[in-house]
C-alpha cells in the first residue's frame, strides 16, 4: 500500500488545520504504515522537575497517529482520535526532543490503531509508549 | 479517610507548582475520594470544527486526579502519572467548558486509580472517559 | 431507549452462542444501558493465592458488555470486542463470586464503549475496573 | 542484564504454580527482555464463529508477560498484573495456533511494562496487541 502524501505535504495540512501547533513537530521519516515524528520541546511543554508534561506527550502520540493515517490515505481533517492507552515509563529529559515512532498495526475502512514509542532525543530506553485507535469518517 | 485539604490549599499549589496552567482550572467540588474539576475552555484548547483538542482533554483527566490525590494525603508535587486510558466518545462544544469528575478507585501506599467522566458543561452525555493510574513517591 | 431482550431472552442467547460458558454466568439486574452480572466462581477460575485469574475477570467483563449491547440492539452474535483497558486493584476471594455491573456510556451506530466495575460479592471496594468498546456489525 | 532462569525453568514453575493451564503454552524463543510464547488452540478456547475467544487471547498476553519477568527477575509467584491494554484488531483463526512475542520496555524495581504482540501462527498481520503492567511484589 503506497503513501498517498509526502512528508512535506503531511506537514502543511498539519500546520494550516493546526495553526496553534505550527513548528512544533517535525516529520524525521515517513514509510509505509510508519511514522518518526519529533516534538521539540520548547517552555511550554515542560513541567516542575525539568521534565515535560503529560499532555505534552500525549500531544505528540496524537499527532503522530493523525499524520501516519493522513499520509496512507490522504487527508482527513475530520478524522479523530478515539481511544487512547499511554504508559509513562520514564521522565524526559526537558532539555531534549522528544522522538515518537508510530507504526500502523491496522489500517481498516473505518479505524486505525497504531502502536507509538517515544524517546528522549540520544535515548536508549523508551519514555513512554501509547496505542492510539483512529476512526475515519465513512465519505472516504 | 478525611481530606488532608481544602480545595483552596490545592488550587495555590497546582498554580504554584505548574505556573503554565494558572488560571485555566477550578475546583467545582471536593469530597473524599472524589473531585470535579473544570477546564476553562479557551482559544489554547481547541481545535479545527470547534471542538476542544484532545492533549487539553487529557490534561483535564491528569489535572483532576494529581488533585484528588494531593487532597486525600497531601502535597506530593513529585507524584506522576504511570498509565492512562481514555475513550473519546462525544465532540465537545468549544463554545462551553468541559466539567470532570474523577473517582479514586484505590489509593494505595504507591498507587492511586481514578475513573474520570467528562462533559461539556450543561451536556447529559460525557464526552470522554479516562483511567488514570498514580504513582505515589516512597517517601510519603 | 427501550431494552429490546429481557434478562431471560439474553441468557437464552449467550448459552447457545457460548456452549461452553453455559452456567457461569447469571444476570442479576437488566435495566436501560446497565446491567450487573454475576460469575459463579469455581475450580476454573482460580489461580495460586486463592483469588481468580485475569482471564476470568476479563471474561465476566467482556460478557457484561456484550449481553447488554445485545439487550439494546437486539442479538448481533457476531459483535465483538474491539479493544479493551482494565485495572487490577485488589485480589478476589476465590470463595465468592463475582459481581460486574456495566454501564454504557455510549451506544452508537457502529461503536458501543462501556464501564465495568467488579466487586467480589459482598465487598465494598472494586477488585477490578474495565472499559470495554465493541464493535457493531454494520448490517444493523 | 542476564537472563536468571532458562525455558525449561520457566515453563517448570508455571505449570506448577497454573496447573489448570499445564500443556496449553509453549515457549518459542526466551531472550534478554523478550519472549515469544505458543498457545496450543484447542477446543475450550474457541468462540462462534471459529475464533479464539478474548479471554484466551488475554490469558496468552498476561502469560507471556509473567514468564519474561519470571526469566529476568527469577521466580515470584505472587507478582499479578495490575493492569492491561489491548486491541483486538482481527480474528484469529481458529484452527491456528497463537504465537505472541512479549518485549519489556521497563523493568523497575516495583513495576514491569511490556508489550505484546500475538498472530495467528504463520500470519502476517497481528491479530492483537496488548500492554500489560506488572506488579513486584516488594521482597525482591
Amino acid at each position: 500500500m503506497p503513501l498517498m502524501m509526502t512528508a512535506d505535504e503531511v506537514m502543511t495540512v498539519l500546520n494550516r488545520v493546526f495553526g496553534q501547533v505550527d513548528g512544533q513537530f517535525a516529520i524525521e521519516e515517513l514509510g509505509e504504515m510508519q511514522i518518526t515524528v519529533r516534538l521539540k520541546v520548547g517552555e511550554q511543554h515542560l513541567r516542575p522537575g525539568g521534565t515535560v508534561s503529560g499532555p505534552s506527550i500525549f500531544g505528540l502520540a496524537d499527532v503522530a497517529i493523525y499524520m501516519i493515517v493522513m499520509a496512507m490515505i490522504g487527508p482527513k481533517v475530520l478524522a479523530v482520535t478515539t481511544s487512547s492507552s499511554m504508559d509513562f515509563m520514564r521522565k524526559p529529559d526537558g532539555q531534549k526532543d522528544l522522538i515518537a515512532t508510530c507504526k500502523l498495526l491496522k489500517l481498516g475502512r473505518s479505524l486505525a490503531v497504531g502502536d507509538v514509542l517515544i524517546f528522549s532525543e540520544g535515548g536508549q530506553d523508551p519514555v513512554a509508549r501509547a496505542s492510539m485507535t483512529y476512526s475515519i469518517p465513512p465519505e472516504r
